[in-house]
C-alpha cells in the first residue's frame, strides 16, 4: 500500500467523516444533492409520497421492484402478523417509560435487540431467515413506539388492529381511535420519505454491523445506535425546540438577531448533501400548510417564512431553505406527538432503508475493515511503576 | 467530485470492505502485519503481556500513557464501584440465559443497552460523563458474561470482589473460586492481547455510531453487534468446534484431507492483517502450554503442529501459522469456559479499545458519510398497481 500508516497528526491527507469515500453500490436510493432530487430505485419521492403507502414503499426497497396487488397482500399480512411484542418486551416498556424516565431512542434500542432474545429464529443464517427478520422488526418498531407513547402518558398499551394499514394502525396504537385519513396518509408520507437517504451514518453503521455476518436484529440495532446521535437523527426534535424557544412570530427577528450574536446555531435549515431545496421539504410542506391549520399551529410556518428571510437577508446565505427536518417536526408536533418521539418515528421509517441495505450487503459481502492512520507514540518500553 | 456516483455495476472501481481506506487518524494502537508486531500506545504487546494488567492497560489506551501508581489505584477503584449489575438486567440475564435458551452475545448487546436505562448519567453529553460511562460499562461486561455462564449452568449469580483484580473478580464470579494466580494471570493476558486491534470491524462500528453524537452505551452496543458476527468475533468459538470434531491428533490427518476435498475452511490459521506470525498468538502459544498440561488437553496443541505441517506441506501454503484466535480457543477450553463465551470474553477485552477510539473520535469529530455508487434502476415512472 502506498499510504503512510504511521505519521505525525495532519501529515496523512484522508477525508474526514468519509466524505466522498465508496463504501459500496447500492441499486436502493440515489440522493442528487445538487438538483434536490431524491429516488428510490428510479422512482421519484413525490411519487411515491403521492400514491405510494409504507408497505409498499418497504417492499419496493427490500426486493429493488414495486410489487403485485397479489404480493402486497403477502407483505402486508406477514407485518400484521408480527405486530405484537413479546410480553417480556412489553414489560420492559412498561417499567423503563413510566413517568418520561427512559430515553426513547435508548428504550428503543434495548427493546429491539431484547426482542432478539424470545425469538427463536433470530439466530438462523440463511436468506430467507434474515429477509424474515428484516420484515419482522420493520414491523414491530412501530409497536415499540406506540407503546412507549402510550406507557409515558399513563395509558394503557393497546394491541394492533389487524384491519389497518402500517401507518393507520402506528396512529391508532397511539391514540387509541381509528385515525382520519388524512393523518394516516400524513404518517403514511413521513414513513414513505424517510425510508431511505443514500449511505448516511445509520445505514452505514447497519451494513458495517452487516458485513461481519451479524443477525439482522444485530445491524438493526446498530442503525438505531447511530441514528440516536444528535448529529444524525435528532434534528428535527432541536427544530421544535428552537420553535417552541422563540414561541411567536414577533418574537422571531430579536431571537435571532440574539442566536447569530450568541453564535447560535439556527436548526432546520440547511443540508450537508442538498445544494437545492431537499425534495421531501417540499412534499412535507405542503401536508404541513393543511396539518398546522387544523390544528392552529400556523404560527410555526409563519417564523419558517420569517428565518428563511432573514436568513438570506441578514446574513447573506442563499439557498438555506428550511429543510426536512422542519417541516417533519412542524407536521408531527401538530398532530399532538411529543417531540422527543420524532427519532423513534424516523427509526421507525428508515428501518425499511437499513433492512434493505443489510440484506443487499449479504448478497455481495466482504467485512468492513479500513485503516487508521497511527499518529501515537513512538515506539517506547515498558517503565515499571516503580521508575515513572 | 471526481467520482461517477451513478453507474452500471462494476463500472466505478473502489476497495470492497474499504480495505485500505483510511477511517481517521488514532494514537491507540498500531498493527505492523508484515513483521508481526503488535503495539499499544508505541509499548509492544508482549511487553504489555507481561508486565500489565489489564485495568493499567485500559488507562494506557483511554489516557495514551501508563499511569502512576496512584492513578492505577483510583481506576480500580472506580472499576471496582461499577461491577454490580442493576437489578432488572440480572433478572433479564436470569430469564433469558436459563438452559442455554439465548445466544450469549445477544444477552450481553441486550444486558448493555438495557443498563443504560437504569442510568440517570447515560445520557449526559460531557466528556467527563461519556468517560465516566467508558468506565462504567468497560467494568461491568465482565460481570454481564459471569452472570450468563452462571445461570446457564444452574448457579447463582456471584456478587463481585472488591479485593480481586478485574480478571480475577471475572473468574471468580464465574467459577465461584478465588482463582489460581496463574489462571487470573492467563485471563489477564487475554484480556491484554484482545483490548485493541487498529481499525478492526466493531472498532469502526463504535466511532461510526460516537460520530452522530449519539452516547457511550449506543457506540458500545454498535460494538458488540459487529463483534457478534462470525466473520468478527466468532473465530476462536469455530477452532474449538473444529478441534472437537477433529477428537484426536490420530484423525487429524484424514479429517483435513476430508476438508481439503470438500472444500472446507480450516479454521485458526492465517490472518487478513498479518503476514508474519501474529505476535498474540506467540504469547498465548506459550500460555497454552501450561494450560493444556495443566488440564491435560494438549492433544489441541499437537493437532495445531500437525494442522500447520500439513498445511504446508500439501497445500504449499508458507506462512499460515495458528492464529491468536486458536490458541485463544484452546486456553479458554482448557480452562473450563464454553466455546460460545469466548466471544462474549473478546468483548470483555476489545471494550477498552472501543470505548478509547469513541473518546478519541470526540475530539476531532465529524460524522462519518460516505457515499454509494448507485447501480439501480434508471429514472422511472411510478406506475399505478393496476397496470402492473
Amino acid at each position: 500500500m502506498a499510504v503512510k500508516l504511521v505519521a505525525k497528526p495532519g501529515e496523512v491527507e484522508f477525508p474526514k467523516g468519509m466524505e466522498g469515500v465508496i463504501a459500496s453500490e447500492s441499486k436502493k436510493s440515489y440522493v442528487n444533492g445538487l438538483e434536490g432530487k431524491l429516488y428510490y430505485e428510479g422512482i421519484k419521492i413525490e411519487d411515491l409520497a403521492e400514491n405510494s403507502t409504507f408497505e409498499e414503499t418497504f417492499f419496493l426497497l427490500l426486493y429493488d421492484r414495486l410489487p403485485t396487488a397479489d404480493e402486497l397482500e403477502i407483505l402486508r399480512r406477514r407485518m400484521v402478523q408480527y405486530r405484537t411484542l413479546p410480553t417480556e418486551v412489553y414489560n420492559l416498556i412498561e417499567t423503563v417509560s413510566a413517568g418520561y424516565l427512559a430515553q426513547p431512542m435508548a428504550v428503543m434500542r434495548t427493546a429491539v435487540s431484547m426482542t432478539a432474545l424470545f425469538d427463536e429464529a433470530a439466530e438462523e443464517e440463511t436468506e430467507l431467515a434474515y429477509e424474515r427478520e428484516a420484515i419482522k422488526i420493520t414491523s414491530r418498531m412501530a409497536t415499540i413506539v406506540a407503546a412507549i407513547d402510550r406507557v409515558r402518558r399513563g395509558l394503557p398499551i393497546l394491541q394492533p388492529r389487524a384491519d389497518l394499514s402500517h401507518a393507520a394502525n402506528f396512529l391508532y396504537m397511539m391514540t387509541g381511535e381509528e385515525p382520519d385519513p388524512f393523518y394516516a396518509k400524513v404518517m403514511d408520507v413521513i414513513l414513505i420519505t424517510h425510508a431511505d437517504h443514500g449511505c448516511n451514518a445509520s445505514t452505514f453503521t447497519s451494513i458495517v454491523v452487516a458485513s461481519t455476518l451479524a443477525d439482522m436484529y444485530s445491524a438493526v440495532v446498530g442503525g438505531i445506535s447511530s441514528l440516536k446521535g444528535q448529529l444524525h437523527g435528532g434534528a428535527n426534535q432541536r427544530v421544535m425546540r428552537m420553535l417552541d424557544e422563540i414561541g411567536s412570530v414577533e418574537n422571531a427577528i430579536p431571537w435571532l438577531e440574539d442566536a447569530v450574536a450568541k453564535r447560535k446555531k439556527i436548526m432546520g435549515f440547511g443540508h450537508r448533501v442538498y445544494k437545492a431545496m431537499d425534495p421531501r421539504a417540499i412534499i412535507l410542506h405542503e401536508y404541513a400548510k393543511e396539518v398546522t391549520k387544523r390544528a392552529g399551529t400556523e404560527r410555526y410556518l409563519e417564523m419558517a417564512e420569517v428565518i428563511e428571510k432573514f436568513m438570506i437577508e441578514k446574513l447573506g446565505r442563499k439557498g438555506i431553505w428550511p429543510n426536512v427536518d422542519f417541516f417533519s417536526g412542524v407536521v408531527m408536533s401538530s398532530m399532538g406527538i411529543d417531540s422527543d418521539l420524532f427519532t423513534p418515528i424516523f427509526a421507525v421509517s428508515r428501518v425499511a432503508g437499513w433492512t434493505s441495505h443489510i440484506l443487499e450487503q449479504h448478497t455481495d459481502n466482504r467485512i468492513y475493515r479500513p485503516r487508521f492512520v497511527y499518529v501515537g507514540p513512538a515506539t517506547q518500553e515498558y517503565v515499571p511503576m516503580d521508575k515513572r
